[in-house]
């Protein structure tokens, strides 16, 4: 941290649909303190704006109680049609720059104002728009903290609804949705499919022997077989060719296998670096999926959400820029 | 029915997993008397083979009473491993010689014994095993009752879990299931696709529109773009591109255009007549959409398993065969 002020310059909010994250930041950008609430959008302690009121004086009260004058940012969900106030969707293609010029602001009870970064969309000519909302402050962070990233990359977020994101130039220039972990979740909870699963664990070996069977049906698929595919996982067990134990991973491995065919395709990013990020187990299973399709990722990146929160205030000119070389302490 | 006999010849059980149907069939294959319940196997009277028997007594008794030497014969989820007995799967390629070859019986309280057609499996090297239960009485059905699809044609099967289905001389050749219906289901009730839709109907112009964007999409899709292309099932709601009461037609045809781009490829039948199978207005659905792709069915069948039962009981030895040109009295 030498050359690096530890006095607070920031108040940035993860907030999205279950759960609400604080960071007391300073000005290189480094977490100071952090906070953790189940106090996400549809989870608020009452309904509407006393609701948002509530769980924001929970969250930052003892922080703002310190340090008033704080700029205060806000991303995820709470800028939705659904949270305390909407930051309508901005175009690609996109950096922080567009992510600052399109947000909102609400005043607080307390009488300090939060800037609410909005979502993007993405429309290309002939197909159906896309949107992400929360993603492009992770995606602002990683280009951040890994500037290497910023020239040109291609951006793999798994999670319930992945992103794989083009970059060039600092900017997102397009971006693609898969409803992949989603659909993992459903088809094992409330299909057919979750029937002849089991709550225990494969052996280490015939886990990985399903997941290596599912990536290499997802690459042999040809366009529309997810719906056949899938139904694998429960031929597969019946005719007893997997153990019960690893029809789990085999159905993860051809929904993610999927996933990577298509988005790789769609990408259109040859030669980019790849970059995962998200959560660690999550992105060390796409790792293996992704290194079997012989694209192995070039980097894998944790939560960049508070990053992308202090880029973004950057950008709406609350928090001045860090001195260059500085980004190497960014989380 | 001239030159047809009226008397009862045999009792066909269609015996599935949510409900029982029963048929008095004539010795031409003609049903005289049916009945329906809903003890399908996972909703008898009682559990295990009390509930069984339960059930069998209540739906067949008085016929049985009436008519005590009449041969029963049953299809369906009560030959699987959670049935009465279990049937087990049968190899393809396989006709109703085939089914009656694979046959279990079981003996029953009242003394009558019923005989139970197995369920069909299709191998194909490289590829997983893909199963059907049911489906292949519902063929030997088709093929009774419309002799010209025997030599040659390709059934499609809308349901749950549709089923595309290569015969060939009179013989199940290969089939390929796609979990279509319940994916479509299980997105709609328990995915975030599901928020955004409505209770109330589309204009018809709206649904026709929605759906030809669905079926438009499927057709541009590339390998794996379902997880994707499911999105637009809320970014299109979203961003008001498509009406909400309209979105459950535009992802319903996503979903059969994904199938049929699938089902058709992998058929690889081209030439021979295509024939829906099933549920009156769920198939003209699947012919919308075929109509869609430039490859319209010849022919629209309707429940067929009372005629697949005859044949099979014709195929185990217990009904005579019926006289030449009897087949056109079939339902």
């Amino acid at each position: 941290m030498a050359g690096v002020s530890c006095a607070p310059a920031l108040i940035a909010l993860d907030w999205g649909t279950s759960s609400l994250r604080g960071f007391l930041m300073d000005g290189a950008g480094a977490v100071l303190e952090q906070r953790g609430s189940g106090h996400g959008i549809v989870n608020l302690p009452e309904p509407g704006v006393p609701g948002f009121e509530a769980a924001f004086a929970a969250m930052c009260g003892a922080w703002l109680d310190r340090f008033p004058a704080l700029p205060v940012v806000a991303g995820g969900m709470v800028g939705s049609a659904q949270g305390w106030r909407e930051a309508a969707y901005a175009d690609c293609p996109a950096d922080a720059r567009r992510l600052a010029a399109g947000a909102a602001e609400v005043g607080t009870a307390r009488g300090v104002r939060i800037l609410i970064a909005p979502g993007l969309v993405c429309r290309a000519p002939g197909a159906a728009p896309d949107v992400m909302r929360g993603e492009e402050i992770q995606i602002a962070g990683a280009l951040l903290a890994h500037p290497g990233l910023a020239a040109r990359s291609l951006l793999v977020m798994p999670g319930t609804h992945s992103k794989w994101v083009v970059v060039e130039d600092g900017r997102i220039i397009r971006f693609a949705t898969y409803m992949t972990g989603e659909l993992f979740a459903v088809l094992c909870r409330h299909s057919l499919l979750g029937r002849l699963m089991t709550e225990e664990a494969a052996t280490p070996e015939a886990a990985e022997a399903a997941f290596a069977r599912g990536i290499a049906m997802a690459r042999d698929s040809v366009p529309g077989d997810l719906a056949h595919q899938i139904f694998a996982a429960r031929s597969l067990g019946l005719t007893g060719e997997l153990p019960a134990a690893a029809l789990r991973d085999f159905l993860s491995a051809l929904l993610i296998g999927h996933e990577v065919v298509s988005g790789t395709r769609r990408a259109a990013s040859e030669g980019a670096p790849l970059a995962l990020v998200g959560e660690d187990a999550l992105c060390r299973r796409y790792g293996a999926a992704l290194q079997q399709f012989g694209t192995p990722p070039a980097v894998q990146l944790g939560n960049t959400a508070p990053a992308g929160l202090f880029h973004f205030a950057i950008a709406a000119g609350l928090v001045a820029p860090p001195a260059p070389g500085a980004q190497e302490t960014l989380p």
